[in-house]
Formats: structure tokens, sequence, C-alpha cells
């Protein structure tokens, strides 16, 4: 149940983005521009950002969603499943490795990011402007993070209701879906 | 030293938000319309909840600048050092210490906030919407300061850095300032 009245059939983040739009608005835009705007990090890989962050606050609403994107975008799900099983193991380039141990930083505070940790990203190629953007999705995730769970926002269990929004985020991306899509998304998925 | 090379004479938030505008321009917005926007909380309120956020983060530069904006807001810099040396005794509103509570929780994790919690801000008045706006803006200064602290952004001591600041977003809010004013405003500061 949610700690305020919510619009109903929209789990998670997207009954929250229709609550208070002018708000929604500057969110959706600076997470449109960070995951799916021209980047030297595929859209893969930003999603792995934010399916790690996501996945150490424990937001499970969030955690699973970009989980189900990192999947669609990757094609497959192994990936996604070590990054949040044990970093240092997965298979990823040890570029991704060292700024996906940088978002982790972020994730507890940003005092927590030392010149190491930046200078291992860079022996591995990471450019400034990656290393910038590594920070703030991270730091966005860890809005986005607090923004469902501290409003206790409804985290459905179907997989289907994932995949649905994986594939929307992915395919049509972050910006306000047309009316009518918005406004039955759980529902015409689970039914 | 910032990990990245930043913008020259532009410490904190100042110097990422004109490194990469694309990003800036939905922070500022969101910002703008949060924190400055109509509301039933006050625009004192409002930094009272940055302030205390910020403070929580350990984000110097953040908290030295709410705190500056909150006190000319205010009139008076009690309330924020109360505020942030032991919330339970500030002279606030029993609204606000319950919105401020709240903000607290949202500040270690969106999963800390209770029904209880919700339901004591309920009991002091709080509006759904106040209630929103607080656990946004929690999380908006959760990112804000882990942008700053992980990108370890130059944090100036001299007072007069941010109360030259805190003049320029009570007075002009969180638009981007005009070109020239953005440029120099510390070495405008403090020399």
């Amino acid at each position: 149940m949610p700690h305020i009245p919510l619009p109903e059939g929209l789990p998670g983040i997207t009954g929250l983005l229709e609550y208070r739009l002018d708000t929604a608005k500057p969110i959706r835009e600076m997470t449109q521009v960070l995951l799916r705007g021209p980047s030297t990090l595929t859209q893969g890989e930003r999603e792995l950002i934010a399916t790690y962050v996501s996945h150490r606050n424990e937001c499970r609403f969030c955690a699973t969603a970009h989980t189900a994107a990192a999947d669609l975008l990757l094609g497959e799900g192994e990936t996604s499943r070590a990054v949040k099983e044990n970093l240092d193991e997965a298979p990823v380039s040890e570029k991704m490795r060292a700024l996906l141990t940088i978002a982790g930083k972020v994730q507890q505070s940003g005092l927590s990011v030392t010149e190491d940790d930046i200078a291992a990203a860079r022996r591995q190629g990471a450019t400034d402007l990656e290393i910038h953007d590594t920070v703030l999705i991270a730091a966005l995730f860890c809005l986005y993070n607090r923004y469902v769970d501290g409003m206790a926002a409804w985290t459905p269990d179907e997989p289907a209701f994932y995949e649905r929004l994986a594939d929307r985020i992915v395919n049509r991306g972050y910006t306000r879906p047309p009316e009518g899509f918005a406004n039955h998304t759980y529902t015409s998925t689970v039914s």
C-alpha cells in the first residue's frame, strides 16, 4: 500500500511520475539523456549501473525493472545476475568493473569514492565523461530508489509486468508514454 | 581537487552543472519546481529539508550552501543550527519535525520510512503532497550530495562564498545564472 493515494494500475515509479507531472518531467528528461542519449557507454552498460545501484539499495521495483532492461539490451541474463551476485567475477570488461565499483561507492556515499578508484577506472580506459556519467547515474538511482521505497510504491511480483516495462523503456525510452498506455500498464500486462 | 577537470572558479555543484549542460538543465528545473515553486511548505522549510539531508550525508558543500539559504529565508540562523544538532529539540512546528523525520529516514533508505512516520506527519496536519514533496526533496539531495562528493568537487572554506551563493539561490532561484555571473562566482566573491 503506497503511503499516499497514487493513480491506480501504475506500479512503482510509474504511478509517482503521474502523481506530480511537473517534477516528473525533469526526472524523465534527465534519465533519457543519461541512459539513452549519445554515450561511449552502451545502453546496456548504463542499465547495468542502474541495476547494480538499485540492487544495492534493495529497491526491488527498480532493481527488477532495470535488470529486465539490461537483459533485453544485452541479449542475455547472465551478466546482470553476476554483477549483482559478485562484481569481481562478473563477465564485464575491466573498464565496466572499475566504473561499477565507483557506482557502488556512490551508492554508499559520494565521500567513499577515492582517487584510487578513479585512477583504476582511468587505467582501464575510462574517460572523464564516462566517470562523470557513472557517478551521476548512480546518484540518480539513489534518488529513484528512495522515491519509490520512501513512498512505498506498489511493487508487483509478476515477471510479465517487468518484461513489458523493460520493452517500453528499451524501445521507447524514458519519456512519458502516450495517454492510455500509461493508464493501463499493469492491468493490460497481467490480465 | 575534483576527480575530473571542471570549469575553473566554480566550486561544488556549480562547476558540475556547467560541465554537462544537458544533464544540468533537468536537475536545475526539478530543484526550481520543488524548492521555489508553489507549495504549502515555505521556501525556508524546503531549504531546511535540503540542509538536514545534506548535513546527514556529510556533504559539506551542500550543507553549508543550503544552511545559508535557509538562514536567509528564515531571517535567523538558530533554526538550521538546531535542526542539524538535535531535531527533537529544534524550534520548528510539529508538522515540520515529522516531515524532517521522514526526510532523515529517506536519507538512510526509502525502506526506512514506516507507516507510523507517515501517520505521525498526518496527525500534525501534513498533506499527501507535503509528504510526497518531502520524500522527493530528500531523495533529490541524496542525488546532489553524491554528485558533489562523488566527483570530489571543490568545497571552499570562505563563508563569503556561501553567502553570495545563498543570495543567488534565494533571489534568483535555481535556474542557470547569466553567463559571466556563473563564470566568476568564486573569484568575484573572495577577491
